[in-house]
This record gives structure tokens, C-alpha cells and sequence, in this order.
């Protein structure tokens, strides 16, 4: 994608759609949780009165694809099926149900004799979304923008324009029939207002990405708006000497095949070299009889991979039925080769140390960090967070997997009656800083 | 500064350095809340062993800046007085005895049986600090990161080298008597180090500058590192009609001058049109008498104010006694008004109407929104934080006065025995989300 974009200054007419928007969040911002309940329903219930339609749009965006000669992969998620649809709208009624992130007060405090510091949750304003052709993005992404009281701008790919603009339809159909503003929610279908759209940093507040790792690090080079989502996901599983071989050719068994695809399944397994006899001759049968292709370093090779694996493979996210492994010489070979080579993701230790356990989980800077258990875990839904935005590998918070509480920030209120700081420093008054 | 620096990569000299930190991160982050209390006691006492020394070093840096034709207000803030050092030193006892902001559990949540999931509390891991001539902030800063156990990386200015030196090596000294590595801290000397440590993404996890405007505005440009600060404070205060006009007078005053170089003093007054003929005959004369210089819009002119506000005005911090008024003619007009030129500082309302306030503050998008008290307000120590590490005029946390809190992250902790993703989707266990 960087290649086929020239940066690109927003036009009038994008400046003009994102202040409707923004001027719609301000709007949705003071609506009680009530009203964006209900408004998650009307969304529903469009998308339901309009399935047809939709499906009807999404058939003639698949039939164009195909004529185009865009990939199987693509055209697998571009196509939206009668479940599909479905499965998005039980979606935002799951989004609906979840706790309100709005309003969570998360300081109390008197500073002074009258003078209230209050710090609440809000929502953070606009948020623009940049997906390619995975059209139940949208439905997803609305919902939890109306949820968290946000505005969202949106942009899809070009292959799946019909269905997201029958899509948006519903969804602005729904809102007429609520109490909030449909302006809410925007969808661009102009192929130039994706660079565009990164340049609008007073009235976009956050960009999530929706799609390959190309495009998400395309978007983190060339906006200065904060983006939440994580471009590679290099994912570790080190099988410390100590260990149950059973428990760790079955984790590692997991971390790579459940869904090979997934940001959070395993690519580089790292093993210490006492144990990498016992473990390997158990675990490459495994591998062998699941399809997995196994390529190893120099030592490896001398119990049985004949594959090997060159420095490029330790950068790289497979994301496929690849795994690649490295014998070490101990836990901290394990956790310098982490921090090399990882993405701050999710790595894990598989060993029956305690010791070494809690000394791997506390160095490893990474969002998630595992003991015993499949890398596959981290994601939202298993998490319990009701809802998944996406998963950030910044050090900064959010990171890991980021439910609604993503989509809000905070504000401090201050009331006083009168209150002016020139009394504090005179001594006339003072700080009292009580929690109430 | 934007212009006198070339984009500088990191030579192998300071990758060197960045690494020796970022080691030494990895071990302070392991130390329990006494080793780093008791470190930051040594860190004090060193800087009290060696306070001749320090201040020698500063008085060789001011007679040479002085020399070099250095200005006044640049040349007061680098004098450090044996009263600032001292109060430095006090600054150091007060971080230390703040609350451990590290291993605070946030979520603690049982998956399913025998999976246990934390979200706790962790250090970033190791910060750079960009800083101009104020010799005090390495104290600060340097005491604020072991605190909070991260590593940190400096580069002050020119002007105080030898001072920043002597610092830094009686804090080196302290360190040495504790249990923690002293390369936890590290300070650069070489002028090309400032703009080439803005690209050791992989080594530092936040950048603070501390300095003028031109400074941030110029780091936040040039990193993508995160940075941990604001460049402009336009602060407003709209003045309702439904309004205590003493109390208005009152605390506008207090918000323009009690330290008009802050960022959180105004510099914009929004006066509603019903009330701007009473409000302003008690405003003018007592701004008047405290040397403000009042520019007015059009509209106010008939008032009594006789300089001219010009659309540059609206947009820039004066940081002096300075002070631009415009007479609007709605509530909305006023909020309208701060979105278009604020910074998202502090912005607040004087009103007797609570219903207005609340609309206001809600609406309006700034990190600080106040009722009936004074902008100056805005500040770590006067909201209790008992630290400021910075002021975020970012949408997203941290923002607003930051405390310690800003100087940690978070991490989840999955810990099971043996759990696979495959069993839950085949249905042979479940997921329980058990708060613990």
C-alpha cells in the first residue's frame, strides 16, 4: 500500500464531512448511556429490516472482485454471508449490553474547602477507521464508537464499497429513529480520503486499523494522530529446562496451529538446550503430523530439523503453518533473543520453576507475558472484556488486548466558588487534598 | 532549535549507552519498593555530600554563559543557588515517599479453572529526557524514574553541562551505595545526541522534554516515540451572563497574573455579550492597575479597550501580562471559539448557572475544565499528585497534569497449567471470567 499513495492534504469537502462528525460527537458525548443503549438497538433492527439489501450489495461487490481477479483470501473475507451478517448485528447487541465506559469517576477529591477535582471518563471525540475488505469491520466499529459515545469516520476498501455504503445506510436509518445524531457516524468512499483522513489532527483523535500488517505500518509512518492496533505480532513460547514435556509440546502444539493466521500465535519457539533432546524428539513428530514446517538453528539440526533458519526468519511473522526454532543456552538467551526479535506482544514460558517463571514474566517487556498456557489467549473476547478494539503493542497504556475502555479517555473537572491559587500561595488558604 | 539540527541517527557510541540503560531497566524494574526508596535516600545524601561541588560546577557555567552573552531569563533559570539545590534535594525526599506506583494489581480475573489472569502495574522501562538550561530537572526527573523504576537517558543543555555533570555524578555515587546498577541513569553530552536519541524508538519508551514551546513542538515532530508533554497552553475563560461579576473579576485576574510565564494561565477572556458592558467596567480598571495589557475584538472596543486583537492573537500564548478579549454572543460561540483555537489545556467557565457549567464542561474537549476557579489550578502538586513529571495536552491518557502514574505502564499476566485455546473451542472447558 505505501507505494500506490502520495500524501494528500484533506480537500474542503472532507474538512466539511469531518466537522459534521466532530460536531455530531459533541452532541453524542452528553447522551446518557439510555439513549446509546437504544440507538445500538435501532442499529440492530435496521440491519436487520435491510439484510436483504445488504446481502444483495455484497454480492455484486464479490462478483466484481472476482471479475477483477482479487485473491482467494480476499475475496473470503470480503464475502458476507446471511450467518456473517448476523453473527455482526448479535455483535452490537453484545456491544449494547456492556458495561457504560462513560462517566466512571476515577478521582474524587477535595483540594480545598469547596474546591471538587473530580477526574471522569469521557469519550475521546472522533475516531477514524481504516479497514480493507472485511465488511462486518463496519458494524463492528460503529457500534463501539456509539457504545463509548465517539464519532467515527470511516474508510473501507474499494472492493467492498457497495456493502459498506448499504451498510452505513442501516445504520444511519437506525439512528433517525433514535435520540442521537446520525452524523455520527461517516463513511468515505473516496479513494484519496484514506492518506487524507491522516492529516485531520484536530478533528480525528484516534486512527484504528483494520487490515495487514503492511497497511497498519504504513498508517503508523504517516500520521501523527495516535493509531491503535500493532503491525507485527512475533510471538515467543520459551520451554525453560525444567519443564513437563507432555504440557509443552501441547502449548506449543496450540500456540502455532489453532489459528496460524492470528497476531497472537507462536513464530519463533526457543529452547533450552538441556531439554531440547527430550522436547524435540516428542514435539517433531507433533509438528510433522500437523503440517507444520519446522526450521531450525545450527544446534537444532542435530536432533532432527533439517530446515534451517536463517536471521531473517526470527523477524518474521509467519503467519502460517511455519514455526522456527532456536536452541539457547539458558532463560536469559531466551529473554535477550525476546526483546531482539519480538513485537512486544505476547511471549511465554512454559516451565515448572516458579522462580524462573516470575523472573521471565517480570523482564519481558512485552503487553502479555505467559506461563504454562497458549499464546492464543491473548485476545479480548478471552479475556472477558466483552468486546475487542484491537490489540496495541505500544509500552504505553492501552496495550494488549484493548476492550471499550480503549475508545475513552479522561477529563479532570475542577468547581470551586471563587477559588483563586493567589490565596494559597499568600497562606490564606490551604490544600486539604481529602478523598471523598 | 528546529533549524540548527540535521535529522542524526544514533552512532554506535550512544546505541552503546542507549543499551547499558536499557539493561539496567531490566534489573531496577525487579527491585521492590524498599531498594528504591532506600536508593533515592543515597541519591539525596550524595547530592548533599557533594553540594560545594555542584555549585562550583554551576558557577563556572554561569560566568560562561555569561560570558557568551546569554539571556537574562535563560541565565536565571540555569543559577542554581545553594536554596534550589536544596530544595531539589527535598524534592528527591518527597518522590521517595510517595506511593509505590509499580505492581498495582488492576485486573485480576480468573479465566477459567486454574487460569489466572493480572493486569498489573509496571515501569515504561527507560525514558529520555530532553532538557534546556534548569539544572533542577535532572534531580527531578532522575528521581521521579528511579521512583517509578525505570531507566532514564539525559541531554541538557549546553549552558549547564558542568552542573548537569556534577550531578549526575554524585547521583551516580549515591546509586553505587544502594542495591541498584547505576547505569540506570545516564547523561549525554554531545550536542548531536539530543536529535539522534529521538530515534531510539527500540531503547526509549517516552521522551520529556522540558524546555521552551519551539522545543516540544520540535521533539514531537521528529520522534516516534511518544512524548510526554504540551507545547502551547492557550487557556481561556468564558465569562457567562448569568454571572458574580466581583468573583469574575476575581479569578480572571488571579488566572492572567498570579505567574503569567505558566501554561495554564489565560490568555484569551470570552465575555458574553449581555454581560460584557458591567463585567468589563470592574475588569478594565483592575487590570489596569496590575499592568495587563488588554486586546480587544471589535465589539469590545466600545468598552473601553483601545487595542485591537487581530485573529493571530486568538492563537497565541502570550506567556506574559497579556491578555486578549472577545465579546461572543452565545455560550456556543465561546466553546466554539476554544475548539478553534485551544490547545485542550485547561479552559474553564464562570457561571451561576449549573446547567450551563455542566453543558460547557462537558462539551468543551480540554484536559481541564473548571467551574468559578482560577486556571492556575491546573498543576500536579495543587491537584495532590505530589509530583508533576508534565502537562499532556494530548486527547488520549495521560493527560492533564501527570504524576508518577505517567511513568508506568501495565502488563498482563496469564499463568495456567497447560490450558490450550483448541479446548475451549471444542467445547471441553469454558470460559468462567471470575473476578477475583
Amino acid at each position: 500500500m505505501g507505494n500506490t499513495f502520495n500524501m494528500q492534504l484533506p480537500d474542503k469537502d472532507l474538512r466539511e464531512k469531518a466537522l459534521k462528525v466532530r460536531n455530531a460527537s459533541n452532541e453524542i458525548s452528553q447522551a446518557d448511556d439510555d439513549e446509546r443503549k437504544n440507538a445500538l438497538s435501532f442499529m440492530a433492527n435496521s440491519l436487520i429490516k435491510n439484510a436483504d439489501r445488504i446481502l444483495e450489495a455484497n454480492n455484486n461487490d464479490f462478483e466484481h472482485a472476482k471479475e477483477n481477479g482479487i485473491s482467494q483470501s480476499l475475496l473470503a473475507r470480503l464475502k458476507l454471508t446471511r450467518d456473517k451478517l448476523y453473527l455482526g448485528i448479535e455483535g452490537i447487541k453484545k456491544v449494547r449490553n456492556l458495561t457504560d465506559p462513560i462517566g466512571q469517576i476515577q478521582i474524587n477529591k477535595e483540594l480545598s474547602n469547596g474546591l471538587i477535582l473530580q477526574r471522569k471518563t469521557v469519550p475521546i471525540g472522533v475516531l477514524g477507521v481504516i479497514f480493507e475488505s472485511r465488511p462486518d469491520a463496519v458494524m463492528q466499529i460503529s457500534s463501539l464508537a456509539i457504545r463509548s459515545g465517539n464519532g467515527v469516520i470511516l474508510k473501507g476498501g474499494r472492493e467492498s464499497n457497495q456493502t459498506n455504503i448499504s451498510i452505513i445506510k442501516a445504520l444511519h436509518e437506525g439512528l433517525e429513529e433514535s435520540s442521537l445524531n446520525k452524523d455520527s457516524i461517516c463513511l468515505l468512499t473516496n479513494r484519496k480520503d484514506s492518506i487524507a483522513m491522516l492529516n485531520l489532527e484536530k478533528d480525528i483523535n484516534l486512527i484504528i486499523p483494520r487490515g495487514s500488517n503492511e497497511l497498519v505500518k504504513f498508517i503508523q509512518n504517516n500520521t501523527r494522530i495516535p493509531v491503535l492496533g500493532h503491525a507485527d505480532g512475533i510471538c515467543h513460547l520459551f520451554i525453560d529446562n525444567n519443564c513437563d514435556i507432555d504440557l509443552a509440546v501441547k502449548v506449543s502444539l496450540d500456540s502455532k496451529i489453532q489459528y496460524p493466521a492470528a497476531c497472537n500465535a507462536i513464530e519463533t519457539l526457543l529452547i533450552h538446550k538441556d531439554v531440547a533432546p527430550k522436547f524435540l524428539s516428542k514435539a517433531i513428530p507433533v509438528f510433522k503430523a500437523n503440517k507444520v514446517e519446522l526450521r531450525g538453528d545450527e544446534k537444532s539440526g542435530k536432533y532432527g530439523i533439517k530446515l534451517s533458519a536463517s536471521n531473517k526468519d526470527w523477524e518474521t511473522e509467519y503467519l502460517d503453518l511455519i514455526l522456527s526454532i532456536k536452541i539457547v543456552d539458558s532463560m536469559f538467551d531466551a529473554i535477550a533473543h525476546i526483546q531482539r526479535y519480538g513485537s512486544r506482544h505476547t511471549d511465554g514460558i512454559i516451565t515448572e520453576d516458579n522462580h524462573n517463571a516470575s523472573i521471565f514474566m517480570n523482564t519481558v517487556n512485552s503487553a502479555g507475558v505467559f506461563h504454562n498456557c497458549s499464546t492464543r489467549f491473548a485476545d479480548g473476547f478471552r479475556y472477558g472484556f466483552g468486546a475487542e478494539v484491537g490489540i496495541s503493542t505500544q509500552s504505553l497504556p492501552p496495550r494488549g488486548p484493548v476492550g471499550l475502555e480503549g475508545l475513552v479517555t479522561y477529563k479532570y473537572f475542577l468547581k470551586g466558588n471563587g477559588h483563586i491559587v493567589d490565596d494559597f500561595n499568600s497562606g490564606k488558604k490551604s490544600f486539604t487534598h481529602k478523598d471523598l
